[in-house]
């Protein structure tokens, strides 16, 4: 597989820059080294960087890709001198939308990522009400949450609703669903009156398998036959509560959040 | 405030382009209202996406943002019809890339997002990592946390170790400061031979007292003397014990993040 260096330089903390990785994924063909250079922000270390792209194109053979933003038209046009495939942020998109907008953008440290705004804090309510409402660990304040995962333990619940929070600001508690649910055949009690904002994961057994057997190696709780009992189990269970559910074996969290986003339709409901 | 509607429109899960919202924090004199659509991948949804982008033009006056990542020619040269400003990811950054890169870019549900890849894996350890070890829940395992934040409690701790451990994978422990460790001045013993990677967090008395006021309204726990307090006595045993900080005050769990990873060398170490 080819390999590139990939260069996320800003003159603030590389957060628009670093975000843009994302554009990577649609690339699965090339294996790419990312490198993060925040605060580039003088031309002394805008010649450091240089020296770091004119190292990574002689180890690679492919030039570096590098996504840049850097508000500085000198700072910027420096920077390009080296060789290499550049990605400007700002010539591309910030610019311009300012044009649009008819309005100067903030540049390097100015920008406050809206830290004091409703949003960021929403956001932190949201991870405050997560984490204290992860696996089950209270049936108080479910009435705030906007989604309810359930699932068999170790399928994926905690990381998702932890996404959702820290995201998009969504309070998302979880739930297991454990033997003795299996046993009863339905939802545990407290939850019957939330059916309206309840969203499941399932997983394949080989791969719950493994999950667990990395951390309880060789235990009933892990074998192949208990993963595929549970599973079905749990999925009739959610089947007859009417619950709609996604299968996150092959799914990121950021793919299941999309997807419980758009299924629940929670934040059009907002 | 000038209200502009921003959309993100995807014929996949809309990571993507939902990353790019990070660029509107660059225009903070304009208030946005975001509207996600993912999986936009007919023509009839196309169509359903337009007519929404009438309706906010109606609203707003200003005409809205269109931030796309559509693989489909057809399909984007449809929802190019409508009037508003157009950032296209696909013919801008990704189809060049893609020439660049001499490959195809995968387009709509095709892109697997890594999730089977070694650093997917890593970002999920972390996190696990990381809630286990949250709030100084546990003293076992601290060798394998790659950062380990101090500081007083509700100065921001949680949500920025879990921001490091959901965005890059890094295993970040935190210990809070308590009225013991005021009493003796030091940090607590199990910490001592981490010093290497411990970091703080500072927050100014006022935010504090507000934060806390939150959870224990009039509580001596935040009030505004013990708060002042509490700081000037953390700020003291870090400065004894060498260990660099940063205010949270006015930043987001992103910047701080940046600037954990750029003072810890914590991603070039690895």
């Amino acid at each position: 597989m080819i390999n590139r260096t990939v260069f996320f330089i800003s003159d603030g903390t590389g957060i628009t820059a670093g975000a843009l990785g994302k554009l990577l994924e649609h690339f699965p063909g090339t294996s790419f080294t990312q490198v993060r250079m925040p605060f580039t922000d003088t031309l002394d270390k805008i010649k450091l960087a240089q020296d770091s792209i004119t190292r990574a194109a002689e180890a690679n053979g492919g030039r570096p890709v590098v996504i840049m933003s850097i508000g500085s038209i000198e700072l910027r046009s420096a920077l390009k001198k080296s060789d290499a495939y550049f990605i400007d942020l700002f010539s591309t998109f910030i610019d311009p939308l300012g044009v649009e907008l008819n309005q100067q953008p903030l540049t390097g440290a100015g920008i406050a990522h809206s830290v004091m705004g409703t949003k960021y804090n929403d956001r932190m309510e949201a991870v405050n009400f997560t984490l204290n409402h992860d696996d089950g660990m209270t049936n108080s304040g479910l009435e705030e949450a906007q989604v309810i995962l359930v699932g068999v333990s170790r399928c994926g619940k905690t990381p998702t609703s932890v996404y959702l929070a820290m995201q998009f600001g969504i309070k998302a508690a979880n739930y297991p669903l454990i033997p003795e649910d299996f046993e009863r055949g339905t939802l545990p009690e407290i939850l019957h009156k939330h059916l309206d904002k309840i969203f499941g994961l399932t997983i394949k057994p080989e791969r719950l398998h493994a999950v667990r057997n990395e951390r309880r190696f060789g235990s009933f709780y892990a074998s192949i036959e208990n993963c595929r009992q549970e599973i079905i189990t749990a999925e009739n269970l959610m089947r007859n509560a009417g619950i709609t559910w996604a299968d996150s074996t092959s799914r990121s969290v950021e793919e299941l959040s999309a997807i419980i986003m758009e299924k629940t339709r929670i934040l059009t409901q907002k």
